[in-house]
């Protein structure tokens, strides 16, 4: 029925459009229109692009971010801070951190948190290269995981982990977010900024 | 700065994910690296559908549907009922009625409606066309137009248009939306669906 309207190859594109997150089956079929519309424009464009990511991304054998080059750009960049290391879940949250500019030291991505209901224990994260990096030359591991409930395992974890080496782990500050309004916060995190408050400086 | 994050190639690839309908710069980089991890099952697979709707898919001369074939499955299918033509906006409300299975004719995509406002006038949508194929042993015109005042200008300019011919135009029925509850439906339609009152079979 479906595969009479415009034939299998559209039909085979919505299917797979459908899938990214974020679009639905109904959204899927405005974005292929819109596609095809913008057949010169966009569609081949974007095409290529898939094709040149699919041939040419790795992931980084030292830090676990993705890349066209091993190591990747910032494990490369021998002008950030070598004696910090940045934990995080996912290469998401590295590039959250990127674009914040908040640290320009090296990244450790985790692939995920310890999580015993989902069945994901320490051999299931990048654990084992953490431990060896941060042996080496590192002065201070940042811990820079949700604020979950796993986030805060895999962190006790890695704290746990790493004690031996005697460096400094630390982990990100909780508190009110910048141009937050307190009435609308938890009392989880405002009792936790009450607790850090730090002076007027 | 961005550009430092992943490589040119990732950051041209979030870019162009950007522009689809339905994803802004946020979820496009989720889906970047959602492509990016389902490589196999989805990334590649995903530029070769796009890579063969680049090359192969057309717009049918006769009716202005989309597909891989000339003219389209839908003209091409001797099957549907030849005497009526039934008039759409766009390639998107044609696939709509056709997942309705609401009639097995042919169409006839106007590509728009008239809108003075944006400019737009009779020589911007595909009405030569119509008035040829209406003139085609064609004997009703069904006018599948929004319910909005340019589709229904349209709808009026359309009339006019075919005035000459001598065969019947009708538009879809104004009422209740199937499974709709009348609390929530505005006068406008409630009205409509009081005058056009069906007998209970």
């Amino acid at each position: 029925m479906t595969e009479a309207i415009a034939g299998p190859e559209i039909e085979r594109l919505i299917q797979l459009l459908a899938k990214l997150p974020g679009l639905g089956p109904r959204s899927a079929r405005r974005a292929a229109l819109h596609l095809i519309r913008k057949r010169e424009a966009l569609l081949a464009p974007l095409a290529d692009a898939m094709q040149v990511a699919a041939e040419r991304i790795v992931v980084c054998e030292a830090c676990g971010n993705i890349d066209t080059r091993q190591p990747c750009s910032i494990c490369a960049d021998l002008r950030r801070d070598q004696t910090t290391l940045v934990v995080v879940e996912t290469v998401a949250d590295l590039w959250a951190l990127e674009r914040a500019g908040a640290m320009k030291a090296r990244y450790h991505v985790l692939g995920g948190t310890l999580s015993p209901l989902d069945g994901i224990g320490p051999k299931d994260l990048n654990l084992d290269r953490l431990a060896a990096r941060a042996a080496d030359g590192v002065k201070e591991v940042i811990l820079a995981l949700n604020a979950t409930v796993d986030g805060q395992t895999t962190a006790h974890y890695i704290t746990d982990l790493l004690s031996h080496l005697g460096i400094t782990v630390t982990r990100l500050a909780h508190g009110v977010p910048v141009g937050g309004e307190l009435d609308y916060l938890d009392e989880g995190t405002l009792s936790a900024a009450m607790r850090q408050r730090t002076g007027m400086g």
